[in-house]
């Protein structure tokens, strides 16, 4: 693997966190790639349906931005594979966030959340950009229990 | 985007959940791409951490596989988003499933799931093969609550 295709996936998967931090809306928007015929691009928020295409992708996260006053994401377990000019990352998101307080205060309660994402890239010519993001909450400590229920 | 692609494509992420139901591991096994350099398969279950590379995913599969007595999909919103050598599937798994009988009986109590996937596959000399799988429960209805404080 090219260590200067995984460095750039990496960052553009970093951007895309650092976006939501700031919530800067333009720069997310720029991360995702545009729609075409055949390449629609689609994201699963943590126990969220799909949604698919620019419009509703984009329209949630404004509505998520809207309701966010700080949000803080600690990535580890960061894994990048790469085929042709499409990328694939795993992470864990250790999510730190707080909504707007009711009563007047500064921020809302903190809360912390365990997620963890894949995110597909692809390359365009202006960089690597965002094909689909699914993250989903970790509910099980690993998938050692041989007790665990959980199916495909 | 070639209808013989898509359909392509629709097979084998057909076939994926056939051999799920079939409790076929030979068949699922193949069903997923070789780890290379470069390239590692993912898998997230719905709850669980990612595992990546063919031991974890594989080990994983089996574990379900040895702890389901009965497990049927019903696919809705099956979408086929295709890019050059890679295809990304959106679907929803209506899940019903049952784990083995503690009383002696034939069957376990059914329970049903709802469950999200992105699946991406790749184009191998002999098909599409799956790169990555990640499900999770949908425990929202719809993205639309302005209320959800669910994030990124």
């Amino acid at each position: 693997m090219s260590p200067v295709d995984t460095a750039a996936v990496e960052a553009a998967n970093t951007a895309f966190y650092e976006a939501m931090e700031a919530g800067d809306f333009d720069t997310l928007s720029d991360l995702w790639l545009d729609d075409t015929e055949d390449q629609r691009i689609s994201c699963v928020h943590p126990g969220w349906p799909v949604l698919s295409g620019r419009g509703e992708v984009l329209r949630s996260y404004a509505l998520i931005m809207a309701h966010t006053d700080y949000i803080q994401f600690f990535l580890t377990d960061v894994l990048v594979s790469l085929a042709g000019d499409t990328a694939l990352v795993t992470c864990t998101e250790n999510i730190l966030s707080g909504g707007p307080a009711e009563d007047g205060a500064e921020l809302g309660p903190l809360v912390g959340q365990l997620v963890v994402a894949t995110n597909v890239f692809r390359r365009a010519p202006d960089g690597w950009r965002l094909w689909s993001h699914h993250g989903s909450p970790v509910l099980a400590e690993s998938g050692d229990d041989e007790d665990d229920e959980t199916t495909a």
